[in-house]
C-alpha cells in the first residue's frame, strides 16, 4: 500500500523571548504514514477533525527548566511534533478502550494522522472517548471550546478560586477570548457586576452584546488603573487574569479587601522583551489579597459536573458563544501565531477534517 | 497643679518615597499633660510602659490614598503623634472597664501619657485589659513581641495561610526579626525543613543557633536564586515574606507545585526609590502557587489559643527569642529608623518607664 501523506505542526527552534516566525520555529510539514502497517497491541491510530488553538501553545517552546521545582510542561522536542487540544476519530485500533470509529478528545500531537501507542505516549491517559458528541446536537467545535478545556477553565477558575457571590465586581481581562467570554457570563449568572477588557472596539462591542455590564479597549485607554477606578469605583472582589502585565497591576489597584485573583494565563509576557515586573504586589498585603494560580487539569474531578452544567445553560439560551474557525491542517502554524498576537476573535481553532 | 512633660512622636512631614529622616518626618517633641484636669466619662488616662517598633510604622506616612479600595490605613496627621503597638498602665479612669493600676496593651498613639475618649479614639476598641502579665513570669516586652502581635503575625500567618504539613521544606526571609525568628521555630516544631535569610553573618548565626537547617546572608550573596535552589534542590513548599523584591522572585523560582506564599510585609519595597517590579510572577500560574495577604487583626479569634500555645512553648524552652531593647522615650524616633533599615538584630522595642 502507498504510505498516506501526514501534515505536522513541527517543532523547529527553542524560543525564549520574542514572537515565534512560522517556518522558523514551528512550521507546517508534510511527512507520511503507512495506515495499513501492522501496529502494536493497544495502539490505535487517530485522524485528527478540529484542534484547538490556545495561548499555552507557546510555553513548551521556551529553553526547558532543569529545576526541581519547575512547572511542569512537556517541552516540544526540535524535529518532532508541537501538541495541542484535539478532536479525533479512530480509523484503526488494537485497543480494546479505544473502537475504530470512536469520536476522542484530548491532547494529541498536531498531525493529521496520529498514531498513540499508549506505553510511550505521554499525553495517552488524557484522551477520552466521548460518543456522546455524535449526537449532542453542538458542533463538533464546541467539544473543544465552550464545553471543553477553555470553558472547563473558566467554570473551574471561577468557581474554585473566584469564589463567586452575588453582588460582588469581578474584572476579566482577554475578556472576548477563549476563556473570557465564559467566565463574563457565568460571573452574570450568579448575579456579579462584570467588567471585561479587551483589544478591538469591536470586541469591546460584543462583550456588552453578550451582557457584560461593562467594557473597555485596553489599547486605547491611556491609563488602565484610572479607567478600572472608573468603571468599578465600588472596587474589584474578583479579578481573572489572562494577561498579567499593566493590566494586573492595575486590577491589584482596585481590589477591594479579601479580593481573588485567578492567575489562569499571562499572554502579555509571554512573548515580550523587556518583562516589566509587577510593582504594586504589595497590594496583596494590606487588602488580604489571594492570588492563586492553577492548571485545568488540577480540578478533572470536576469535568463532568462542569459538562453538564454548560450543556444546560447553552440548551437554554443563557451562554453565547463566539468561535474563530479556519479550515485545513494547513492554517495551523498561522493560527497559533494569531493567537499569540490577540488577532483572533473569541476561541481559535482549525478544521482538519469532516466530522 | 503644674502639667507633666509628656514627650511625643509627631508626624511632620508626608514621605512616598525615601527613607524617613529624624527631624523632617518624625522628631520627639515634648508636650505637657495636666494629669489632674477633669477627664469625662469613660475616658481614661495611660501611661506608656514600653513601645513595640514595627515594620508597618513606615506605611502611614504616605501620602493617603482616597480610593474606595485602598487598604484601610490609618494614615498620621501632620502634627500629630503617630501610633503604634505599646504595653501601660492605666494611672486614672472614668472608665468602668479599665481600672486604675490595670495593665493594658493594644493601639496607641506614641507618646508617654495618652489620653483615650474611646468615642473618638480610632484604636479605643483594640485595647485590652492583660491584669495576668503581672504573674506571668515573662518580662513585660514579651508580651508586645513573642506573645504579642509580632508572634501571633508568625502563628496566624504560618497556619491559616501556610497550612504547613511535615516533611515540607520553608523559606522565611527577614528571618532574624520580630516574626522571621517564630515563623522557622514554629515550622520547626511542625516537623518542616526551614531556611532563612537574614542581612548580617551575626544574624546568620543567630539562625543556626536557633535551630534553622539552613541560612544565608542575603546582602553577601550575589544571586539569590541560585542559592535557594542550591539550600533546597527539593524546592520550597512554603515561603514566608516579610521582604518582597529580588527574595521574592527567586522564592517563586524555587517554589514547588501548590506552594502557598504568605505575604506578611515588603520592607524592601517600604522606602526605595526605583521600584523593581516582580518579573516572574507568572510562575504562580503554572506551579498553582498561592500568594495570600494578611493582617494579624484579620485572625483576631485565633489570638487566644496563640497566646496558650506560645506560653506553653516558651515554658518548655522550645522557642527562643531574641530582642533589642533600648531604653528612653527619646530614642523612639531613631529605633524607627533602625528597623527600617534592619539595622535592629530581633524584635525592636522602647522601654519608656519601670513595669
Amino acid at each position: 500500500m502507498e504510505p498516506t501523506p501526514n501534515k505536522q505542526v513541527i517543532f523547529l527552534k527553542t524560543l525564549d523571548i520574542g514572537y515565534p516566525v512560522v517556518g522558523e520555529h514551528i512550521a507546517v510539514q508534510e511527512s507520511s504514514i503507512d495506515l495499513n502497517a501492522p501496529i502494536e497491541q493497544d495502539e490505535f491510530i487517530l485522524k485528527t477533525l478540529t484542534i484547538s488553538i490556545d495561548p499555552f501553545i507557546r510555553n513548551p517552546m521556551k529553553t526547558p527548566s532543569t529545576k526541581k521545582s519547575a512547572a511542569p510542561i512537556a517541552y516540544y522536542s526540535i524535529g518532532s511534533p508541537i501538541y495541542g487540544f484535539t478532536a479525533s476519530r479512530v480509523i484503526r485500533s488494537r485497543n480494546t478502550k479505544f473502537n475504530e470509529g470512536d469520536i476522542v478528545t484530548g491532547v494529541t500531537y498536531l498531525e493529521e494522522y496520529t498514531l498513540i501507542s499508549p506505553k510511550t505516549n505521554p499525553f495517552a491517559s488524557w484522551l477520552t472517548v466521548r460518543n456522546e458528541i455524535k449526537e449532542s446536537g453542538f458542533p463538533l467545535s464546541y467539544h473543544l471550546s465552550v464545553m471543553g478545556m477553555p470553558g472547563f477553565t473558566a467554570h473551574a477558575g471561577l468557581f474554585e478560586i473566584g469564589k463567586p457571590k452575588k453582588g460582588e465586581t469581578l474584572f476579566v481581562s482577554a475578556a472576548s477570548g477563549a476563556v473570557g467570554q465564559l467566565v463574563g457570563q457565568i460571573a452574570k449568572l450568579q448575579g456579579l457586576y462584570t467588567i471585561g477588557s479587551a483589544g478591538t472596539d469591536e470586541k469591546v462591542a460584543y462583550l456588552k452584546e453578550i451582557g457584560f455590564d461593562a467594557a473597555f479597549n485596553y489599547k486605547t485607554t491611556p491609563d488602565i488603573a484610572e479607567k478600572l477606578a472608573e468603571l468599578a469605583p465600588q472596587g474589584i472582589d474578583i479579578y481573572f487574569d489572562n494577561v498579567g502585565g499593566e493590566i494586573l497591576e492595575a486590577a491589584l489597584e482596585s481590589a477591594n479587601r479579601f479580593a481573588r485573583f485567578i492567575c489562569c494565563g499571562m499572554i502579555s509576557i509571554y512573548n515580550t522583551e523587556n518583562q516589566v515586573g509587577i510593582r504594586n504586589v504589595f497590594q496583596i498585603v494590606g487588602k488580604h489579597i489571594t492570588m492563586e494560580g492553577f492548571m485545568v487539569q488540577d480540578y478533572g474531578h470536576l469535568e463532568g459536573a462542569f459538562i453538564k452544567e454548560m450543556k444546560q445553560w447553552l440548551n437554554e439560551g443563557k451562554i453565547k458563544y463566539r468561535e474563530t474557525i479556519v479550515e485545513g491542517f494547513d492554517q495551523t502554524a498561522q493560527a497559533i501565531l494569531d493567537v499569540q498576537y490577540g488577532k483572533n476573535f473569541g476561541k481559535q481553532l482549525v478544521k482538519v477534517a469532516d466530522f
